[in-house]
C-alpha cells in the first residue's frame, strides 16, 4: 500500500509545483507564501483519492491529475483560512509556522483568496466544466463553507445534529468531490459514479470520525472548544461508527461496475487510513 | 443613459437575487450575510459592461447575464476581504456596516469565500468553459490579487512603476474580464474581442484615475496611506490622462467588427461615468 501511495503522492507533488505561479511573475514573496501554503508537508489525502478513483473509475491516475490538484489548491486554501487569528488563531501546523504567522494577516487572507481562484483555474485547465460545477458546488455556501460556519459557531454544546452537519459538510464534502472528480475525470458511467459517491460519503465521515479520535488521543489546549464527536459518544461508540462506516465504503466499491484491480487498491489504501485507532 | 443603465442594472440585480443561496439551504444567519454584502446598492458597473459588451459583440444581454453575475459576485468578495480589519479596516461602506462589522471577522472571511466559489458555480453555469477561464486568470495571483498585495504593501512612497501595476491589476484585470466575458458570452469573433479587450483595458484605466480624483474631492482620514495617481502627478496632469484613456477607450469601439449601435450606447456610458471630473 506505500507503494501504491507514494506513487500516487509523487504525481500530485510534481504536477503541484508546475502549477504554482514563479516568483518572477507574481508580487515579491507572494509566491513564496503560496508555495508555502501548498508545500507545506500534507498527506495529498484527497488527491491521491481523487487519482485512485479515476483508476477504479477505468481511467489513469494521469486522467485526473489536473482535477487531483485543483482539490488539494482548495483543501489547502481553506487551512489558510482557518488558521487565521479570527478562526482558529493557530500559529503552527505540521510543526512550521501559518501562513499569516509567517506573512501576516493580510497576505494569507489574499494567499488563500489567491489559492481558491487557482484551483478554480486548474480544474478548468481540464476543460471539461462538469469538474468545474462539481468544486464549486463544494467548495460553496452549501458546501464546505456550510460546515465551517457552523464549525466555528460551536460553543461547547453539541447536538447530534450539528454534529452530523459539520462532519457531512466541512470534511465531507471535499472528500466526495475529490473521489468524485477523479471518477468523472475517467468518464465513469452512472453506476461507476454512483458506486464512487457512495464510498466517498462513507470514507469521509470513517476519516472524520478517525481524526477525532486521533485528536483525543493528543493532549491539547485550545482556547476554543473544538467540535468533536466524543463529546457525543464513548470512543468504543465512536469506533464501532468509524467501523461501520469503512465497510459500508468498502462494500460500495463491490461492484462490477468498477475495475476490479483499482478498487481492490482503493479498499486497501481506505481501509490503511483508518487501522491506526480502529 | 441612464434608461439604458438602469434598464441593464435591473436585469443584474433580478438574477443575482436568484443566485444567492436561501436561508433555508444555509447555516442560520450566512444567506443574510451573504445577501448583505451583495445587495449594498452597488453600482453594478461591471456587470452592466459585460451586458453591453455582450450586446455591441452582437449578442444580448441576457446571453451574458450569467457572466455578469458572477463578475460582480467576484467583485463583491474582494470587497468583503477589503474591508477586514487586518485589511483596510473599513466599519462602513456605502452607509452600511461593513459585513465584519455586521457579523464578525470570522463570518466575514467565510462569506468572501463563498461569494468567490459562487462566482466560480455561476460561470460554470453558462457551460462555457473559456468564460471560467477568463474569471479564474483574472481573479487569480497574477491578476486581482496581484494588485491588492501590492496595494496592501503601499508604504507611502509612490513609484510610477507600483501605481502602474496596481491600477493594471487590482481594478483593471477585473474590468477587462468583465467586458471580454460579455464579448465572449456573445460568442465574438477575434477582431470584436481584441475591441473590446482594447477598450477595457484603456477604461478600466480611466476609471481608477477617475475614482484617485474623486477620492481626493472628498476630506478623508485614513491610517494607512492610500495608493493614488495624485501622489505622482497633478490633478491636471491625472484629469489629461484620465481624458486621454477614455478617448483611447472610445476610439477602440470604432470598429466595423462591432455593433454600432450598441458600440455606440457603450461609447456613452463610458463617457457618462468620467463626466464627474473631467
Amino acid at each position: 500500500m506505500d507503494a501504491f501511495l507514494q506513487e500516487r503522492r509523487a504525481m500530485v507533488e510534481e504536477a503541484l509545483a508546475a502549477i504554482l505561479p514563479s516568483p518572477a511573475e507574481s508580487p515579491a514573496g507572494f509566491a513564496e507564501a503560496m508555495a508555502h501554503a501548498v508545500q507545506s508537508g500534507g498527506k495529498r489525502l484527497r488527491p491521491v483519492f481523487c487519482l485512485a478513483c479515476a483508476e477504479a473509475a477505468g481511467g489513469s491516475a494521469s486522467d485526473a491529475l489536473n482535477a487531483a490538484c485543483a482539490i488539494e489548491l482548495l483543501h489547502t486554501y481553506t487551512l489558510v483560512h482557518d488558521d487565521l487569528p479570527c478562526m482558529d488563531n493557530d500559529t503552527l501546523r505540521r510543526g512550521k509556522p501559518t501562513v499569516w504567522a509567517a506573512y501576516g494577516e493580510a497576505l494569507a487572507v489574499l494567499c488563500g483568496d489567491a489559492l481558491q481562484a487557482l484551483a478554480f483555474e486548474t480544474a478548468a485547465a481540464t476543460g471539461d466544466i462538469a469538474l468545474v460545477r462539481e468544486l464549486a458546488r463544494a467548495a460553496g455556501p452549501a458546501g464546505v463553507i456550510a460546515g465551517q460556519v457552523e464549525d466555528i459557531r460551536y460553543d461547547g454544546h453539541p447536538s447530534r445534529e450539528v454534529l452530523d452537519y459539520v462532519f457531512r459538510h466541512k470534511t465531507g464534502d471535499l472528500f466526495r468531490c475529490a473521489c468524485r472528480m477523479g471518477a468523472i475525470s475517467a468518464r465513469a458511467a452512472k453506476e461507476a459514479l454512483a458506486a464512487i459517491t457512495a464510498f466517498a460519503e462513507h470514507f469521509g465521515l470513517a476519516f472524520q470520525i478517525e481524526d477525532d479520535l486521533l485528536d483525543a488521543a493528543q493532549s491539547k489546549e485550545d482556547a476554543k472548544p473544538e467540535l468533536s464527536c466524543l463529546d457525543l459518544m464513548s470512543a468504543e461508540a465512536a469506533r464501532d461508527w468509524c467501523r461501520s462506516e469503512t465497510e459500508a465504503a468498502v462494500a460500495a466499491l463491490a461492484t462490477p461496475c468498477l475495475v476490479s484491480g483499482a478498487a481492490q487498491a482503493l479498499t486497501t489504501l481506505a481501509r490503511s487510513l483508518i487501522s491506526r485507532t480502529v
